[in-house]
């Protein structure tokens, strides 16, 4: 019994999607494959695992734990996927790189992180995204961010914002401190959690001045519609933080063009857990979420390291984390009418289930010479809306 | 430069889909998801990865070389799963015993083996399969070959036969000759690999008399219409080989009521790879390729090993295997129309391309203000046929 009980169990973090979550899931994931296709975008499918060096180009700073590795029977490290804008860089830069740029390609893939997992953090989970490879500018970044609003409205959400900002700002203004690596990176970390007592604590313990303290706080705090920017020029001197601005204000205006500037905000704190992000970066929300169903933005010296340096943009979407958005909605279930056909002779039966078959029903048929009264409760438990009963039984 | 070329290799036996085969996979298993919709069955998705005494529940059989195995930080084994039989046999184990019976699952899934590299053998591989769990009996068996024919059919595969065993009667004729363990395991293997010589060899070294030698040889040659089970009738004395004889010519004769029986063979000699089959069996063939592009078969001890006792069968079509097999047909590349939008205004640009794209067209717009030629000459590249020109650039 005790041996059972261990056979029945899953590891944390993973899980199984029962049949109606399966069919959520293979709903959203095809709605969103045809809205990448009809922006130009083509798919691409990787393996689940690579060399561990292969998803750590840069070497990988301090996230390790992130990572499932394995060892083969060479003796080579081997890792699962931690998310797949990795893996097209690398395949990109070993397959594509005759193909004329941009590329725009897709993909709906599990990644797989080592984490304490929680409400939206499982160890496997699933997204949906895609990368812009070989162009830079305002009209690629609001591509990019105006597709991930498409695609939040494709999954039938509702109520949904997502937030723009440019890591070249805080970036700037950090480069204007004298400070440790470390301390940078603390900084950073802070910000892009939000964690505004995490943010002091580290500020004091670099020894930031309390003038560039104020610029900090205030600047990774502005969010909200577009005076945000006039307000941020007032604030920074820097010139790296301030182009940066002015690059965000540029992708701002192409995506009223898009439409969707309704959708949209800017927030300047934004920087994204990874470190390749190079300059505007994105994130979408909902209400009542503690963590985004999307993000994405600019790396364009993600695929040098893959020796093929190529700006570059995406993003993607939390396939999971969307379906417990979505879950807090109240939503009529599409079912679908679906049949029971039963009776005999079986060949009837056989016969009458092709047919409905071959009009797109989905149709059971009774393989257990179930009785009327078992076939009765069976399509109720199962929810089956039409018995048909041919045959001899039909009179 | 070493550093590099080692960061763009892919380990043996794994693979990329650059797009037009990703393409190619996503529409077949769409297709076979709607196939298998329309028969009744609801799809389940499963971790990729389990325990590993969830994923060898009996014991494993030697076969262990083919698990990929990874410990996790409290020191438990891990394996990445190597089909999805066992996997959904503990899924309805642990969250479906309430569900009335029979249960018709379908699953689209990537699965790892550790095997060789060779054609049609890789470690990561995409399956697409069913499971009917809950059903005993001639109806059950021959949905699932019907299914698995249909399946075929709906890859687009012209030629293609499945031929239908029991591994009762090999079991039933091995039964009656005092064998050990090692040596019966022998002598299926060989069967089941249809590798002669040896048999000749296990027959030998484990001294079975000239009588048994030939039936077992001639009965696992047997292959052909209904006739190969009147003469199976004739040489075999077994009890339990004549029984499951009886119950294969009654799973026939409802294939017949399918009208697939043209697709189909009787093969004695099927045994299929894994142990825990015990009733039907069935491989699909196309001519050219040396290995079956699905199979499957009953095996009613498996859920039992969960706690669920329950008879079951299911099939699995390997969906690169069918690929392969199709990449050796001549077929007419289906394209379907793509534009490429460019001129400007920009707001033009993405006016028209939304047009095109609210009518389902794939439609890319130019992101890097390319001249006309520089168009022309991408859209050519890129396989685009309509390249359309908004705005001041289209006078």
């Amino acid at each position: 019994m005790t041996e059972r009980r261990k056979i029945l169990e899953l590891p944390v973090g993973v899980k199984d999607f029962l049949p109606e979550e399966a069919r959520a899931k293979r709903q959203m994931e095809n709605d969103l494959a045809e809205l990448f296709r009809r922006w130009g975008y083509r798919e691409v499918v990787t393996p689940t695992f690579e060399y561990y060096q292969t998803l750590t180009p840069n070497g990988w700073n301090g996230e390790e734990d992130y990572l499932f590795k394995f060892i083969d029977r060479q003796g080579r490290i081997l890792a699962l996927r931690y998310d797949m804008t990795m893996p097209i860089a690398r395949l990109v830069s070993m397959r594509l790189r005759s193909e004329p740029l941009p590329l725009r390609l897709y993909y709906l893939a599990n990644v797989f992180r080592y984490e304490t997992p929680q409400a939206g953090r499982q160890r496997e989970f699933y997204q949906a995204g895609v990368e812009l490879i070989g162009a830079r500018g305002p009209a690629a970044d609001a591509e990019v961010i105006a597709l991930a609003v498409e695609a939040l409205e494709a999954t039938g959400l509702p109520d949904f914002k997502v937030g723009i900002g440019q890591v070249e700002v805080i970036k700037g203004i950090l480069e204007d401190i004298a400070l440790p690596s470390e301390g940078i990176r603390s900084i950073k970390q802070a910000i892009a959690r939000k964690d505004h007592v995490g943010l002091e604590q580290a500020l004091e313990q670099y020894g930031v001045s309390e003038q560039d303290r104020r610029l900090l706080i205030t600047v990774s705090n502005l969010h909200g519609s577009i005076e945000v920017l006039d307000r941020a020029f007032e604030l920074v001197e820097s010139e790296r933080a301030r182009k940066a601005l002015q690059e965000l204000r540029q992708v701002f205006e192409v995506l009223e063009g898009y439409g969707v500037s309704g959708r949209i905000f800017l927030d300047l704190g934004i920087l994204r857990d990874f470190d390749y992000y190079t300059g505007t970066v994105f994130e979408g929300y909902v209400a009542g979420l503690g963590f985004p169903i999307c993000g994405g933005g600019r790396y364009d010296h993600l695929l040098g390291k893959f020796g093929y340096a190529c700006p570059a943009t995406g993003f993607a979407l939390g396939v999971e984390r969307v379906m417990m958005a979505l879950k807090n909605i109240d939503r009529e279930k599409p079912t679908g009418i679906r049949y029971l056909v039963c009776g005999s002779p079986y060949g009837k039966v056989l016969e009458k289930a092709r047919e409905l078959r071959e009009k797109g029903y989905s149709v059971e048929v009774d393989l257990l010479g179930l009785s009327p009264e078992e076939i009765a409760d069976y399509a109720k438990k199962r929810g089956i809306g039409e018995v048909i009963w041919v045959g001899e039984e039909a009179n």
